[in-house]
């Protein structure tokens, strides 16, 4: 999958991740993966909602994969959760 | 599915949901659902990566659902996102 097709969820608000999907989609593509880590995961989930409920409701969620990836912090390692959701048009 | 087969996250420490999921296997369930609604959607994520990547490592993620609850308030109606993890055990 082209990198341009991946839309990483912060702490911005919600409808600019879903903007930035829609906009994909809309410009031919196929699938957009939503990923987020930590406390953005819930911001992932409501991204992939409101642009499947709202927005292109031909969209469908094809998977939702969970992980734990592990970040290095300056002392430390800490273990943090993350998410990606599949989301596809026919 | 057996209703105590279900693990509701909200703002408790991750260890209790994990540990009511770990006591659930270890009782004979095959199979428990972590479900949780808005901000704690991050949480469930969290309980169900230390379940089978700490405790029980032959745990699976069987299936994850995300929804559109709607969630009636004295004067509104207002929509959230949910998560439903379904955890297995061979």
């Amino acid at each position: 999958m082209a990198e341009e097709n991946v839309i990483y969820v912060g702490n911005k608000p919600i409808m600019n991740y879903v903007l930035a999907a829609v906009t994909q989609f809309n410009n031919g593509a196929s699938e957009v993966v939503i990923k987020a880590r930590g406390r953005a995961i819930s911001r992932a989930v409501d991204t992939a909602e409101v642009v499947r409920k709202k927005f292109l409701t031909d969209v469908e969620v094809k998977d939702i994969k969970i992980d734990t990836e592990t970040v290095k912090t300056e002392q430390d390692e800490m273990n943090i959760s993350a998410i990606e959701i599949y989301l596809s048009k026919p």
